[in-house]
């Protein structure tokens, strides 16, 4: 197989490492990366010749004079702030290159639509990173759950503390990043339809700045979820699971190990032409879209067991500037 | 003693975790930080409840906000761009606190005038970054060649690869960081006036974006120095050292580990009040200001050897973009 | 009298020419500008002998340079963005100068808090650009109106059509401007607690990016107000007044011409020490971060008349970008 | 004939008005204008119903998305900083429309090489604006001038001051603007070319932020020519001509009026399929590439008369800051 020539949006954020180590593991090579910060040293240990541009139409155009070349760019990986995906994965396709973006894909279900249209037009496919799908434990949980008519009783719980640095940056910005459900939850939403079906019902009881709270029904899982990234959520002093999901009848995962390191799985996946397609992300990307717009409902579905808690003490928490 | 309380301005670049490392294990405590860039996650290892700001008039008015607070700034550390660490120093002191500047700490002697007026009229303090002083080799060493009459010979090579990104970077950009002898060199010419006295003869051989070399006398050394961010320059087929300062008589010293892992120790330093003055910084600062400007001669002083291979090869390398 | 050393904050938006007339009309000079955009070319005209900085550091390194020379900046006029009025204003009096600064001055009735300490702390002055107040009619009609008993209904319309680039501007973004009521309506505000004393009921019907309404009573007047920038507004086929205040029993006044250019004669009354200060502007502060706050209420007080005709129209507009 | 659906690169800057004028009088339309500064309120003049971006991404996808509507953009115009019109240029290309753009076109001669190639793949054509090739009275001149075998003595002169601030924008960085002689010099070399025929020698005699000068020879014309935003140049003490070009046996000609307000007519004659080829624009460009990289030489050729009087006076100058 020849080998993959990448070029890489986002360069100088946070998850551009995990790209360019999946792509040095499956024996890819990085052409050229764009970031409009530029402290991107961590370029060194990877591709050191890959050129980098801090302005996106210099990128741009240096991919347009490479594509008649037989080391033209064949996948653009997207590491942008969300709001920008769609735009990156619109101008992907338009060079004539596929997609390999981060979660979530978009932020609305229409721009799935327009996605598919472009992909139709170009010939090209979008990949999602969703690495939860890639799990053994989670491929194992699928299996068990398989599509037989049994419906599970499911607490996902996730939190992770964020200093108050978060709410400055673009992903504390709900226009930028969709919010935390949208930014964080998507994983879980995702794995959710993956494993338990379709999703039927769809309640939020709670959504701010640093915690959502809601309930879901899939076709097989019945869902009270809580996702937080305040640090006062994470004194386990009621024995408060942390980053945990309870499967009633079936146990208990634990999130806070592993999940985060299978970009390199991903890129095999993909590269074997098996990367998740626009059907696959949909559902997730419609959860999210409608936990944003959803008005808020107490009432509706089950609350997580943690929620309470979180509403009693709502004026514990400072993040130093109100959204 | 008082826990110190510390500001961070450029905290998401390259040295800024050093830095926070150096407030965490001396004791004290971040209160805020400023970059324009927000890829600042790693503020939740060390200080995850200190406030961050993109935007540098907000983070100045934070500081002025807490000006009389039991919990007021004493110290803003600056691992900014070089060319605008005169204008943080400046507003350091004008804050009130103290300040702990990464190299180098100006790009013209006449600066370090200016901040010693300022440290003057503000009673607050300027320290630098300058990591080698502390190095105990490198204090052994200076102890070794005392305050003598000999006059060493030494060969100071420093090659360390860096790729394309950099000359795209504000690294790269002689204008923000005045060239790899400002912004690498520093490191050792000011190492070289510690141990060998006030410097008398400087001259420049060679002086490129990627690779600089010149002849510098000290009271007690004789200095062919040679600095290298090519990766041509990393193959040592012809027994090329790469990090090391060999000096007559002695014998050799091995940049290669352990002396970047001094923040830690500088901190400790300063907070004991042995920061390091601007009397101290202010040869080094005469010498790279001296570097940039001074005309080419291959003829003056004493060649470095691996310059002629350098000066044959010069059409080997392409960085991509023309300086 | 001495001439006056300005410098100026946003010199490349929309109103810093006005302020650049000004000073040049009332015998000053500028010394320094600051915008992080560099589109400035305006200062040929006026100053082409000012400092230009688009890095408020090296802005602010200059200033402090100059603050023992006689030609000290004594005054800093601030045309930025809304949410960094107070940011720069605090700046402002850290020089040890006096700030002219655009409306809004500040978000919050407790930022002009801060800011009266620092006036107190600093002995300088801030002054607001508030040229409603020295409009020849508008002093008229406060005469007229007096401090009698008699409460006057008021109907205030003000349409002024906004192309869609506003939306996508800091001024379309409720973060940085405060919305259209904060931003445009707040000339209005203050100019009826001016003529009619101090506020005592705040209503607000509408609440949109193009277009807000409610009903605000003052000691001496009781008024309907509208605000909007859609250009759906700006047909009169149904005799639509556009930007005039009708006073029962007095008459109407006409906002369509005039009431722009008086910022030479603000700051002739600045330079005479007749500014408006902090306790002028604080009422009108408060009823904009009121209006911002306050839950819609279609019900309470008396809605203006044109505001029946948009919240049937809603779905006429499209602006691009919803808020 | 179907009107013309336009974008625009750069719509915060000096030159967009003339453009959005110069398509609103040729009945064309805006539909989406870029920049990423958002001080663009002159578009309600013109094009209250354009989209604006802050962001190219997000503007690229638009234009994607509108690619086979019946509304799509056919045309884009370009009035970036210099060093990206090439960039700005390659996009217009790729999306299938035809590009409208400022002077000068690109940096360097292999450049317009290189967008010839993309004429041809795409089928688009790439227009520049030289305006002075369309003024009645340099048309008349090279009428006058004609094909024959006489060469005329040329002076040409053009001051015009510009004040700090233009140092410290992109106009005076020469990586972005390509100086003085590229970015305002550009308009005259091509007029000469024009009028003249093709350059045969070309000598530089100085070279500064502030100030060019040299001797070009054209087939017929020896041209001594003088650029200056030097305001120590205005002073016409001794008679200086400011902005003329003088011919020996015909006259000369006065710049100093009606030859920026020619952007009409350069629209005019591009929807009549008249804009100028990459071809005409190859010899300015190969002019300016050549003046940008010429070592200096004050022997050759013959010099300006005015270029003494700079010579002797070099130390009266003061740009607040060394390039």
């Amino acid at each position: 197989m020849a080998e993959r020539i990448h070029a890489l949006i986002g360069a100088a954020g946070y998850v551009a490492p995990r790209h360019m180590e999946a792509m040095k593991r499956t024996g890819g090579a990085l052409e050229a990366a764009f970031d409009p910060a530029d402290s991107v040293g961590v370029m060194d240990r990877y591709f050191p010749d890959a050129l980098f541009f801090t302005e996106f139409e210099r990128f741009a155009e240096h991919l347009s004079a490479r594509r008649h070349s037989p080391r033209r760019v064949g996948s653009i990986s997207i590491c942008s702030p969300n709001y920008l995906h769609k735009s990156h994965v619109t101008f992907t396709l338009g060079t004539g290159a596929d997609a390999i973006c981060e979660k979530p894909l978009a932020m609305q279900p229409e721009d799935i639509d327009e996605l598919a249209a472009l992909e139709q037009e170009t010939g090209r496919k979008v990949n999602t990173i969703l690495q939860l799908r890639l799990h053994p434990s989670i491929i194992e949980l699928r299996d068990k759950v398989g599509a037989g008519r049994t419906v599970y009783d499911v607490d996902l719980t996730y939190v992770t503390a964020r200093g108050r640095w978060y709410y400055e940056s673009w992903k504390g910005d709900d226009r930028r990043s969709g919010g935390i459900a949208t930014n964080i939850g998507v994983h879980f939403y995702d794995m959710l339809t993956f494993v338990f079906g379709a999703p039927v019902v769809n309640v939020v009881h709670h959504r701010a700045a640093d915690c959502a709270a809601g309930y879901l029904e899939f076709e097989r899982a019945r869902v009270r979820w809580f996702l937080s990234i305040n640090r006062r959520d994470m004194d386990g002093a009621d024995g408060f699971a942390l980053r945990a999901m309870t499967i009633g009848g079936i146990g208990c995962f634990d999130f806070s190990k592993g999940f985060e390191d299978l970009h390199t799985v991903s890129y095999r996946e993909i590269a074997a032409g098996r990367g998740f397609s626009l059907d696959e992300v949909r559902p997730a990307i419609e959860i999210v879209s409608l936990i944003r717009q959803a008005p808020l409902d107490r009432h509706a579905g089950r609350q997580h067991p943690h929620l309470a808690r979180v509403l009693a003490d709502a004026g514990r928490y400072d993040r130093g500037r109100p959204v």
